[in-house]
């Protein structure tokens, strides 16, 4: 079985972002936050350092865990008006009552590096330009950089979230793979799974997909990030199980999620360099 | 097998309308037409008949078959921004050169009766409130109609385009359906499509669906509307093959296309009564 790493891949896409960046005005990201979710705020931290390491700015608006609604809107409407501010994203968790789908209206499409905003969503499945969560553009990069063929193929994609279920479906679609989105309501979910030549796991569920859920031979892409009790982090897929089984298969850490941070950071590069 | 009819839920949905319609202050729809292609233009004046026995009132706003794409927009953001007009609709198809979905970025979502916005199918993905285009809206109104149960069961959606593959496919999620979209590149149709619980078939080729593609009991909603050399109209599916497979589908004419109609008035009552 191939493990598929990201993070050579990564390290070629901020390498690049890196030069694209150097070439004009310095891209500006700002990333507004609203939780003490210590998870959340690793990952903010790490997508700054990250920006720094190839020359894009990175502010982090921090509003606190108990901002209202209100303030997180007009804070996204004023970084999108603010010329300085290339690429801006809503950072979730968000407080009770606030609604990242309705809030991330106010991200100017143009700046949105994160395909947060509906309407993002809706050009994307419409095939005009849009940027893609970075999430499910990862997931693309990923079956891409290792050349798995998608054209007619099967694809399942476990998970419906707005933020990666449902772009990705859209992503792989527009590649021409035959696509699949099951959830929790799905009914034997092993039979449809097992069906797939590319399995995607989008849940947030450790351990979720075992090997009866895989066929042989399939590629499967790991996008879950659960915490475990020691302070590690595993994914959706049961690692050890279903590399008895798969043809390939993302790890987690050191997968998906390194490449997303990469993309997030091309995004903000292009849209910086947007006419 | 159960034939699915749409006449009696389209009169039912029609005669909901008019007293909604009369309610308030008369709705009003625009549909702007640049064609001469003479199917199009029958269902526009089908519209426009359909929508005089509801009290609403319908502008077609014909602009030719060599309107340019700057004039079709001009005149979609002039309606958009009439205060007396309450739904409005780009008919298809386009002179060459016109993208209908750069082009319905120009209508107004709130106006957006059928749904063309790519704003609109971007929030109908994220769940938030939007007209879905009225043929997906269609389809999900019979599958109530008849009480066809959805949760957890497999759908097979054949056609991803805009209009109606890719927007139903959320409305089947959203209802939480596990959902396959397939199209021209997928291997072994059939075996994708014999699968399905519930077979919507919408790309637009006669006889596209036989008995070979459909499961003993499933329920197959026709979306095709293919024009016959006699003058008829044929849907995607073999009607006397699968009938004798199905255990429920509708016809075509009399199945889909008349309750589209009718929702596309619903929608323009409602967007007329919008806060």
């Amino acid at each position: 079985m191939r493990t598929l790493t990201g993070k050579e891949l990564a390290a070629a896409i901020r390498a690049q972002t890196g030069a694209e960046a150097a070439a004009g005005p310095q891209p500006r990201l700002a990333v507004v936050v609203a939780t003490d979710d210590e998870a959340s705020l690793w990952y903010v931290r790490s997508i700054a350092k990250a920006a720094a390491g190839v020359g894009i700015a990175c502010d982090i608006v921090d509003l606190g865990p108990e901002a209202a609604p209100e303030r997180i809107g007009e804070t996204l409407a004023k970084l999108s008006a603010d010329a300085n501010v290339h690429g801006l994203m809503l950072q979730t968790p968000l407080p009770a009552g606030a609604s990242a789908q309705r809030l991330a209206a106010a991200i100017d499409p143009r700046k949105d590096v994160d395909g947060a905003n509906p309407l993002s969503l809706g050009r994307l499945a419409a095939g005009l330009p849009a940027f893609p969560p970075a999430t499910a553009a990862a997931v693309m990069a990923l079956l891409d950089h290792y050349e798995v063929e998608l054209e007619g193929r099967r694809a399942v994609v476990v998970g419906r979230s707005t933020v990666v279920g449902k772009p990705l479906a859209h992503l792989l679609l527009d590649r021409h793979a035959t696509v699949t989105v099951c959830h929790s309501r799905t009914r034997d979910l092993a039979s449809v799974t097992s069906a797939a030549e590319v399995l995607v796991a989008a849940v947030g569920r450790a351990g979720l997909i075992g090997a009866g859920h895989v066929a042989p031979g399939a590629v499967v892409i790991d996008v879950g990030t659960n915490p475990t009790d020691d302070g590690g982090l595993v994914g959706d897929v049961d690692f050890d199980a279903v590399s008895q089984v798969a043809g390939a298969l993302t790890p987690v850490p050191g997968g998906v999620g390194p490449v997303t941070t990469a993309l997030l950071l091309r995004h903000t590069a292009r849209a910086a360099n947007l006419p």
